[in-house]
């Protein structure tokens, strides 16, 4: 690439990123729907033609915007994984479930905005079939990349599982979003609301390993 | 009480029903936010003023369609385990369990409806305390009338369940809806909604059944 080619895709990349940060702060404050492509606009100081070069539509802004929050959490957790084996190993008895899921789960703050975010964009996929297939298609990713860790994990530890890598990734992704999703409603701190999402998960971990 | 008295109560539960039946079918074409309560006076044929003489707010409204749906839920349950216990009991191995699941959930019409609705409500919810708090109540006894059906079915089958009553209808209850918004995602039809989400509830009730 020449110069003028490299500096016009970081820049491209950096106002990208510029309405997707001021999408997710408009957004956190009135909601999905009040978001309007005006308000992202002037909060990330562009004009709707940089926003229609970028983004097709603001549904496809926030699809994306989730797909970087569900990304973001599966790197999160195979990284930390990756840091307790260096750290010298861990066992999966029933205080060690907790404990791994409690420190895999110890991650980026914003928890609640991540709650609010794939709810409302559930919301909208409910009722828009085109959002809908792009949704799953996105969350079939997620489950894949778990499902892989969980693969991994069983390997290693010579862990037999009561369903497929597959059956539990799905199983506590569920669990793990309608946990966070009572947290939430609980008004709790953000780490109150992970105390109580990895409690939920550990259980629900735990019923997934063959005794 | 004197037969104007009767009439009078009559007459408002009468009221009060068609209201809601008027905000069911408002709110499945529109959504709960689009939902004025002006559409829905129109619909069910009655002045704002017999809305607020029955219901403080929408939010209310909709709190006890979600509350209707959710002891509709529970008690269709119930009246199916005990429809299946006359007919000659019932067995707990892995193919029965999916056919009783199966069984029970084979309920009345409208799982999408019940669907959208419980969605938008938890979406209000995260955002408005009051609505939470009382969201989480009315959940929290939808768990104990699912707690007490599932001790129910240990103490008459001798099954030992891995986990406590309550948290096998809390994880139950989560997979439940997950499993339900998905194949509400996916389009399609009410008797295909019940098999996925019947297949992923016997998935995971299996687990929590000691081996």
């Amino acid at each position: 690439m020449v110069d003028s080619e490299v500096t016009s895709t970081r820049s491209r990349e950096r106002t990208r990123q510029r309405l997707l940060d001021a999408a997710a702060q408009v957004f956190a404050e009135v909601g999905l729907d009040a978001a309007s492509v005006e308000a992202i606009c002037d909060r990330a100081g562009f004009t709707r033609g940089a926003f229609y070069s970028n983004f097709e539509t603001k549904d496809e802004l926030f699809l994306e915007l989730s797909g970087l929050v569900a990304t973001e959490r599966v790197a999160a957790v195979r990284s930390r994984v990756g840091e307790l084996e260096q750290e010298g190993g861990f066992d999966l008895t029933p205080t060690d479930a907790f404990a791994i899921i409690e420190q895999v789960l110890d991650l980026s703050a914003d928890d609640r905005l991540g709650v609010l975010l794939m709810s409302e964009i559930r919301i909208h996929a409910l009722r828009n079939p085109d959002l809908a297939a792009a949704y799953l298609e996105q969350e079939a990713e997620m489950q894949r990349g778990v499902a892989q860790i969980v693969a991994d994990i069983g390997r290693a530890k010579g862990i037999r599982f009561r369903v497929t890598a597959d059956e539990a990734a799905r199983i506590m992704l569920l669990v793990w979003e309608g946990a966070a999703v009572r947290a939430a409603m609980g008004g709790v701190d953000a780490e109150e609301l992970r105390r109580r999402t990895s409690t939920e998960l550990a259980l629900v971990a735990q019923l997934t390993i063959a005794d």
